[in-house]
C-alpha cells in the first residue's frame, strides 16, 4: 500500500500564544529556525505556510532557499484571512466590498507565490467569515458573497487547487463554513472542477463529525478532499493537540478510508503545541499516523474487514478492532 | 403581515415514554380524545399525523372524520421508519434491500394516503438511518440508498411534497441527514423538485445551528424549507420542550427570517410533555410562537431593523432588540 | 496485581428500548433467562440487580436460587426511582412529601433485601431527581430534601454501604447529582461514612469529566469510591456502548488510575445494547475491560511511567503511551 | 429592591487578541484611556483590576489617582495567574514547587496594594491550573497543592476576601476548579471563611449549569458567592458576549435568586469584545443587566412567582414568564 505523504505547517514547530497569553508560551523562532526544526523531525516530505506569518511577497526568495535546501514540497499556502486587522469582521464575507476585493487578490498573489515554489494548492481558511450575534447578518446574501469570491479565485488559474477548510466557531462565534457539509455546498456552487475541502481533524470534531464519514462523503461527492490537517482534541473545541494522543479507534477508522479511498494529496500537521516543544509535539504526531497507517494497511489487506463492516454488526466489529489494537491480549 | 399557521402533531397531546419510564409518564389517550384536545388549544389550524401511531390503511375513514369534525387541514404525515422493529437498524439505508423497499412502499402508502385527507406533504424523519459503531458503516453506499430512496418516493407523485427531517443523533448515535446541509446535498442530490426539508428548531440547536441562518440556507438554495417542527431546549439534546421556554432572541429571529423569506408552509408543534399536560404545553408553545410573531411584524415593517442587520453592528443590535425586548424599561 | 472483579446489570443482556421504539428493539427476556445470558459470558462474578424490574419483594426467592445457581455474588441493586409513575416529578426531591417517604422507605426495602441475598451495596440513581424549566424549582430546598433522604438510608444500617451515581441529565433535563464533585458534597453533607459514590463511565463523559480524575477526586475526599458503572460513548451523550469501542487511552488511564487508588468494589457493565444482542455486546465489555488491566499491570509495573506523569511532560507521555499502546510499531 | 452595584473589568473598555489576530482587533488603549472610557458608562460603581495588565507594585498611585478622579470602587483585584511565561503550566499547581511559591507570594502583593487601594476582595483565576493531556498529572496531589495556596492566602489576612473564579477550560483543556461544586470542595477544604466564589456567567455555561442554580447553591452551602462576572455566550464555550444577548430567562432567572438570596457584592462585567468598540459593549451589558432587574425586582413582589415555583408546573411558569416578558401581547 502506497505510504501518505507528511508535511507540518511551519509554525507548528514556533511559538504558541493565546488570547491571555498574548507574548506566547515561549520565545519566538525565526523563518529559518522553524524550517530547520522541521528538518530535524523523520519524514517530513512537505511545508504548508500562512501568508504574513511565514511567507509575504518580500521573502519569496528566503523561503524557496529554505525547500531547496532541506529538499521540501511546498504543500500548500493558508493566505492570511484571519490575522490582520484587516480581517477582523471577514474576508470573504467583509460587509465592505474592498475587504472582499482584497481577500481575494491576496489569494491570487499566493497563487502565483505557490507556482514560483512549486506548490499546487492554496488553502483557504476562512476563520473570520461568519458573525457573532443575532440580527446582525443577511445570512443568504453573505454566503453569496464567499461564493463569489471563491468562484474569482478558481477561475484565476483552473489548473491549481483552492481547497477550503472549514471550522464550525473561532475566531467568529459561527463560521459560514462551518461543516463539511455547509462547505460542500458552497464548493458546487462554484461550478468549479479546482475547487476542493481541506479537511481538519480537530474542526470536524467540534461539528460533531466522524472524520472517516467526513472523508467518505467527499469522496461520494466528486473526489472533493484536496487536503488534510492532522490534530487531536477533546472535541468540544480546538484544541490542536498531538494527533492521536485523544483519539484512537476513530483515528484509525480515518486513516483506513482515506487510504482506502485512495487519497493522494499531503496530510499535514496543525496543532498548537502552547505547553511543549513543537519540534517534539509534531514528530508525535507523525509517529502516531504512522502507527495508525500500519495497523490500517493491514486491516486493508484483510477480507473480513470489509465483511464486517458491510455486516455491521456492532459485536463483530468490536472483536475485530480489538485484535488488531490488542493482538497480544 | 400574514399570519404563520399553526398546527400539532397528534402525539403532543398524548402520555410520552422514554428509555425508563416505558409504559410512559401518564395514562394513553385514543386517538379521538387527542384530537378533541388539540381542539381545545386555541389557533389550531392543521394536523400532523405519524403512521402507525395515528394513521394506518385501517383508520383512515376514523382520522378523515375526525379532521372533518374540528375542520383540522392534514398538515403532513410522518410515515414511521423508527418505532417497528423493522426499522430498528435503519429503514433507506437498512443493510437489508427488503427494508429499504418496504421503507419505499410504506412512504407510498402514505402518500395515497395523504391525498385521500387532503393533505400534500410528507415529512420523512430517518430516525433509524445512520450508525452507532466504527466500522460498522459504507458511509458512501448508504448515503447513496438514502438518495435512490428518497428519489423513488418523490417520484411516485410529482405534485406532491416529500420533505426530510434532520437531526444529528438520537435514536441512532451519528444519522445521515444529520444537519440543514447534509440534507440539502441529499435533496439535490435527487434532482427533484418536490423535495425539500424540514427544520425542526430542536434537532438544529443540537446540531450547532442558528435556525434563522438555517431557514435562510434553505431560501437561498432553492426555497427547500417544506415544512417544520417548533418546540425548545437547552441545545444539547433533542429537549422537546415548550418552544419558547428557553430561547427568546434566537426564536424572534428565526420567526424575522421565516416571514421575511416568505414561508407558507406549516408551523407544527413537536413536542415531548412527559411530566406536563400535553394539552397545556402545546398551547404554551403556541402562544409564544404568537408573540414572537408579533414583535417579528412590528420589526419586519422599521426599516432600521434591515439596516441593524447590513450595518452588522452589534451593538446597536443589542439596543435595538432591548428596546423590542424591553419596550417598558 | 489483584485483578478487578466484573459484574453485570441484569437487563443489559435482555432488550432495550427507547422513546421511539417504544416495544423494543428486540423480543423480552425473563429474569431467568437473563441470569442464564449473563452466566454465559466469560469472567462475571456479580450481578446487578434494578427493583421493579428484576427484584421485587416478590421474586427473592427466584433471584435468590438464581444467583446460587450461578454462584453470582449480589454486586448490588439499583432500587427503582425512575421507572414508575409514581417517581415521574422526582423521588427525593418530588415536591410531594409523600413521595419522597416512599423513595426513602423503598431504599430500606431493597437495603434489606439486598441482605437477604448476601449484598452489602444499594446503588441509587436519582434520574428524575432534578427539572426541566426555569422557575420550576427551589434549588436550595430540594438539595436539601435531597440529602434528609439519603442521609436517612445510610442510618438505617451503619454497616451497609449506599452509593449515588450522578448524571447531568436525562431523564430530567437538568439533575441535582449532576457531576462528581455536586455529588461528593451532597454525600459530605449526611456526615455519614457508609455513603459513597458510583461512577459511570458515560455520564462522567457527559459532564465533561476526565474519569480517571473522577475516581482520583473520590479517593482524595475521603475514599468515596462505591460502585462503578462501564459503557462507552462519543460523549455528548449517555450512549451506553460496548466500553472501548469508542474511548482507548482515557479508558487505559482510568483502569490505571482506579488500580493505582486499590479500588475493591466491582466494575459493572451498565450498557443499553439496542441494536446488538446483549450477552455478546456485554462480553465484548469484559473483554475490553481485560485488555485495559493488562495494559495498566504492566504500566504500574514500571517505574518510568510514574516518572512521567509527575513530569507533566506531554511529549513524552505521548510516546510512552504508544509504546504501551503499539508495541510492534 | 435594593439594586445591585454594577463594575467593570478595565480591560473590557480595551483592545482585545485571539489566538489568531495575536497584534489585536483595534488599537490598544492606556490604562488612563480605559478609566475614561468607563466613567463614560451609566450606572458603574466600581473598577476590576487585573494585575501585570493594568496594576502592579509600580502604578499604584496612578491606578489610586484615577480610582478618585472618577469616584470608583475597587471591585476587585484579579491576580495575573495566567498571561505570563511562569505561569504557563500553571500557577497555584505548577509542578514546580517555586511557581506555586511565587504564586502565593503575588496574591499576596496584590492584597496589600487592594488595602492601600480601598478594595477588600481578590478575585483569582486559576485560568492554568489544570492539564491538557491524559498521564500528565497525578490529580490528588495537585489539587492538594492547590488547596494549601489558597489556604495560605486566605489566612495572609482573615478579614480580606479571596474568591475563585471557576472554568471548565481554556485556556487549559482541563482546569481544576472547573465548576461550582469542585471550587466548593477546594474553598471548604480550606476551612477559611474568607474564601468564596466568583461566578462567571459564561464560564458557568460551559460547565452546563444553570447559573441560578449555582448562585443557590453557593448561597446553600455557606453563602459563598463572593463575587460575579457576567458575560453572554453560545453555551459551548468562553465567548464573552454582551449579557443578555443570547440569553433572556435563564438571565432572569439568576438575577431573580441572586437578589432573592441577598447578594450584596459587586457585579461586574466581563467580555471580550473583539469586534465591538469596549465602551459600548460594556454599556449595553449594563442595560440589559438592569432591564432584568427590573422585571426581577416585579417578579419578587408578586406572590404568585414563589407559589408557581413551588408548584413546579411548568405551563404555569411559562405563562407566567411570557406575562412578565411579553406585557403587551
Amino acid at each position: 500500500m502506497e505510504k501518505l505523504r507528511y508535511s507540518v505547517i511551519l509554525g507548528n514547530v514556533g511559538s504558541c500564544a493565546d488570547r491571555y497569553m498574548m507574548g506566547g508560551y515561549s520565545n519566538p523562532f525565526t523563518v529559518e529556525q522553524m524550517f530547520e526544526r522541521v528538518a530535524g523531525i523523520d519524514g517530513v516530505e512537505g511545508i504548508e505556510l500562512v501568508s504574513d506569518w511565514h511567507i509575504t511577497a518580500k521573502n519569496v526568495k528566503l523561503v524557496k532557499e529554505q525547500l531547496e535546501k532541506y529538499n521540501f514540497k511546498l504543500a500548500s499556502i493558508i493566505p492570511d484571512h484571519f490575522g490582520e486587522m484587516v480581517w477582523g469582521k471577514g474576508a470573504f464575507t467583509s460587509k465592505d466590498k474592498k475587504v472582499r476585493d482584497k481577500a481575494v487578490s491576496d489569494v491570487k498573489e499566493m497563487i502565483d507565490i505557490s507556482k514560483e515554489l512549486g506548490g499546487n494548492l492554496i488553502s483557504l481558511w476562512p476563520g473570520q467569515d461568519g458573525y457573532d450575534y443575532y440580527f446582525t447578518a443577511d445570512y443568504m446574501e453573505e454566503r453569496g458573497w464567499f461564493e463569489e469570491c471563491l468562484k474569482d479565485c478558481c477561475n484565476y488559474d483552473k489548473n491549481f487547487k483552492i481547497s477550503v477548510e472549514y471550522k464550525p466557531k473561532e475566531p467568529r462565534n459561527r463560521s459560514y463554513p462551518s461543516n463539511v457539509y455547509s462547505t460542500l455546498l458552497m464548493v458546487r456552487e462554484t461550478g468549479c472542477a479546482n475547487c476542493g475541502i481541506t479537511v481538519d481533524y480537530g474542526h470536524a470534531l467540534v461539528a460533531y463529525e466522524n472524520v472517516a464519514e467526513s472523508v467518505s462523503v467527499l469522496k461520494k461527492y466528486g473526489n472533493k478532499l484536496f487536503h488534510l490537517h492532522m490534530n487531536d482534541s477533546y472535541g468540544y473545541w480546538d484544541d490542536d493537540m498531538i494527533a492521536g494522543s485523544i483519539h484512537t479507534i476513530p483515528y484509525l477508522e480515518t486513516i483506513y478510508w482515506l487510504k482506502k479511498n485512495g487519497y493522494e494529496g499531503f496530510v499535514s500537521t496543525d496543532q498548537y503545541p502552547y505547553r511543549e516543544d513543537g519540534q517534539k509535539a509534531v514528530a508525535e504526531t507523525l509517529e502516531w499516523l504512522k502507527c495508525f497507517e500500519q495497523v490500517a494497511d493491514r486491516m486493508l489487506e484483510d477480507q473480513s474487514v470489509e465483511e464486517v463492516i458491510r455486516s455491521g454488526d456492532a459485536t463483530q466489529a468490536s472483536a475485530m478492532l480489538r485484535s488488531y489494537l490488542f493482538p497480544l491480549c
